[in-house]
C-alpha cells in the first residue's frame, strides 16, 4: 500500500515538512510496512519555494537585495529539479515579515528587491518563472520591481521619482530605454488566489493596505497614486489594469505583471500541484493525507487540501484532512472529494496547547485514522 | 452492512441512549442505507438498569423505599425481557445522588432501601438478581439491607441497634429468626469493579468514606465499626469478609452479600454485555462504535469500551471509541482490540463547550470516521 502525505504548514506551529514527518510517524505506527511519499505542500503563498524545491529535489539560491524599506535583506529563490524553472516568493524580498510592526510604511515600501531576484535569475540564464505573490509589505503597484529591471519612472523634471506607492503621484514619464529585454523571452506563471482589481473600493489599497499599516488617509493617498500609475501604464503599454481581476494582488504587483510581463495567472495550489508531480504520484496511491491549521468553508476557496482533494478525486483516491481546528461548513468539502476531516486535538484544550503539541497530536491522529482505514480495508463485504 | 452502536453515557452531558442516537445520525449521514443496532450500555454502575431494560425490552418497577438517611425516596428496579431476572442499582435506593452535599452523613446512612427493593422483587416471585453496587452514600457494611430482609441486629440490651455504620459498634447479637428464607432459593450476580477489602487501609471506610463526607475521625469510627461487624458476621455465618476482595464495595455492601447471600461477583461491564446479548449481535456486525466521557489508560480497567472491545476482538469485529477526551496511555488499548480512539472535539475548546455540544460533536465525528472506514472498505488491494 502506498500513501501520499501532502500537508500544508500549520501556521505558527509546524512547517509543512514537519507536518509530513509527524503524519508519517503515525501511519507507520499503524502499519510499519506501508510505503509513504512525502510531498510537503503550500497553497502558492508562503512556503511555495520550500515545497517545490523539496518535491523536485531542486536547490535554493540566496542573495542580498533591497528589503521593503530599502534596507539590505537576505532573500532567496528556488530552482526546481528540472534545472530550468525558477520559483520566487515576492515575500522573500518584499514581505511584511521583513518589517517590524512599528516600522511598517506602506507609502514607502517597495518591490525593488523582488525585481532584483528576477534580474539575478535572468543573469544566471533562467527564463521560466513561477512567482508567488502572497505576504507583501508593499503597495507600490509593482513599480519597484520594474525599476529594478531597468524601467525609469520620472517626474516632471526628469528625475527618478524614488521608491514606494506614494512617489507614483509624481510620475510624469516612463522611460523604457533600459528595460530588461530578456523578460520578453521568458514565461512568468503568477501563483495567486487574489482576484481583487488594481484600484477602487475592492482594490489593493483599500482591501489590503490596512493589513500593511495604512491608515484611512494613507489608503486614499495610495489608491489615488495607483490610479495615476494605472493611467500611465495604460498610456505606455496599452493595457488598462485598473479593474483587471488579480491586478490588486501584492499591493498591485499583479497589475505590473499583467501590463509588462508575458505572464499568466493560476490558482496557487494548482501551480504547486502541477510542479510537485502530485498527480503522477496519486496514480499509484491508495490514500492521501493532507492537513492545514484550520479547515472550514473557506478551505473550498483554493486552499491546499481542496486542491489536493480535487486532484485525488479525479483518480478516485480517498483524501484525509488533519486540521488544527475544524469549523463550520465542512459538509460541502465532502462533495469536492475530501473523504474525512479530523481535528488533531484529542480533548478539550486551549489553542496555545494545541499549537505547542501539533506534531505529537498529528502523529496520534494519523495513527488512529490509518487504523480505521485499514480495518475498513480488511472487512469482508 | 450492520453496525453496532454501544456507547456508555457521557457523564454530565449525555445519556448512553442520547449518545447512541447521536452516533447513529452521523453514521447515516455517511451512508443512509446502513443497518444500525443501538445498545446503549453501562459499565455496571449508574445506568445499568436503563441499559439492560432497554436492550432486552424489559420493564421498570417503581416504589417508595427508605433513602440513605431514612427519608422516603422513589426508587426503581428493572425486570429484564426474559421476565425472570431483576436488575437493581443499589444507588437507586441508597445512592449518594439522593443526598444533598450538605446533608451527607456516612455515620448514619443505611442500605435499608436496597433491602426493600430486593424484598419487593422477592414478593413478586423473582429469584434471579443482578445487583449493581456503584454510587453508594452508605458505609454500613450492608447491615441496613440485611435488616430490611429480616435480620435483627441487637445491642447488649436486646434492642435494635438502629441505622448506619456507627450503630454497628453496639451490635452484640445477630438474630436470624425472621431472615427471609427466599434468599437462599435465589441467585445474586453482583456487578462490581471494586476489589477493595471490607476493612483496613484499603477498606471501604478509608478509601471510599471521604467521598461520602467522612472526616478522618469518622473514617476511624467507621473502620472500627465495620471490623466489629465483620467479626460478628464471621461468628454468625462462618465467613470472614474482613479481607475478601470486593467486600469493600458500596460501603461494605459487597461483604454483606458475600456473607449472607448465594452470590457471585462479576466485572460490571461483563454483566452488562452478557445480559444485552451484545455478543449475539456482534456475530453479524462489521463494525462497532462505542464511547465514553474520557478514554485513557484507566479505560483498560473494566470500563465499558474495554469490555466491548474484548467481546468484539474475539469475533474479529473492529471497534471505534468516540470519547470526550483522550488521555495518556491509549496505546495498550489497541492491543486489547480497540481499533481506533477519537476525541469528539473538533478544535481547541473548553471542557464546558465540549460538554454542551456532545451530541452534535458525536454526530460529526461518527460521520467522519464512518467515511474513512467506508473508503478503506472500497479500496482495491
Amino acid at each position: 500500500m502506498k500513501i501520499i502525505i501532502a500537508p500544508d504548514s500549520f501556521k505558527g506551529s509546524l512547517s509543512s515538512e514537519g507536518a509530513a514527518e509527524a503524519i508519517k510517524a503515525g501511519i507507520l505506527r499503524a502499519m510499519p510496512e506501508i510505503e509513504t511519499i512525502l510531498i510537503p505542500i503550500a497553497d502558492g503563498g508562503e512556503g511555495t519555494v520550500d515545497s517545490l524545491v523539496q518535491a523536485t529535489h531542486g536547490q535554493k539560491i540566496t542573495l542580498q537585495v533591497q528589503g521593503p524599506l530599502q534596507e539590505e535583506v537576505t532573500a532567496m529563490y528556488g530552482v526546481l529539479g528540472d534545472g530550468v524553472t525558477c520559483v520566487i516568493e515576492m515575500a522573500s524580498a518584499s514581505g511584511l515579515m521583513l518589517v517590524p510592526a512599528e516600522g511598517q510604511n506602506p507609502l514607502m515600501a517597495t518591490t525593488y528587491g523582488t525585481g532584483q531576484l528576477i534580474k539575478h535569475a535572468l543573469d544566471q540564464g533562467y527564463r521560466s518563472f513561477i512567482l508567488s505573490l502572497g505576504g507583501s509589505a508593499t503597495n507600490d503597484g509593482g513599480s519597484g520591481m520594474l525599476q529594478a529591471l531597468g524601467l525609469r519612472l520620472l517626474d516632471e523634471e526628469g528625475r527618478e521619482i524614488g521608491a514606494g506607492g506614494q512617489a507614483l503621484t509624481h510620475l510624469r514619464h516612463i522611460d523604457a530605454t533600459n528595460w530588461d529585454e530578456r523578460i520578453v523571452e521568458s514565461t512568468f506563471t503568477i501563483a495567486s488566489d487574489v482576484t481583487n482589481p488594481f484600484i477602487g473600493p475592492q482594490g489593493a489599497s483599500h482591501v489590503f493596505g490596512p493589513q500593511k499599516g495604512a491608515t484611512p488617509e494613507m489608503v486614499e493617498v495610495l489608491d489615488k497614486a495607483l490610479t495615476h500609475w494605472a493611467d500611465q501604464m495604460e498610456a505606455h503599454t496599452g493595457i488598462a489594469v485598473h479593474h483587471l481581476p488579480g491586478a490588486g494582488a501584492a499591493g498591485g504587483l499583479g497589475g505590473a505583471f499583467q501590463a509588462f510581463f508575458p505572464s499568466s495567472t493560476k490558482r496557487g495550489i494548482d501551480v504547486v500541484i502541477e510542479n510537485t508531480k502530485l498527480t503522477e504520484h496519486l496514480k499509484h496511491a491508495q490514500l492521501v493525507f493532507t492537513g492545514e491549521g484550520r479547515t472550514d468553508a473557506q478551505t473550498a476557496s483554493g486552499k491546499a487540501p481542496m486542491g489536493i482533494a480535487q486532484a485525488a478525486a479525479k483518480l478516485g483516491v480517498p483524501v484525509i484532512v488533519l486540521s488544527g481546528s475544524v469549523g463550520q461548513g465542512i459538509e460541502k468539502l465532502h462533495e469536492y472529494g475530501i473523504t474525512s476531516i479530523y481535528s488533531i486535538v484529542n480533548g478539550p484544550m486551549t489553542l496555545q496547547e494545541a499549537m505547542s503539541r501539533t506534531s505529537e497530536l498529528l502523529t496520534q491522529k494519523a495513527e488512529q485514522v490509518m487504523r480505521t482505514f485499514l480495518a475498513g480495508s480488511k472487512k469482508e463485504e
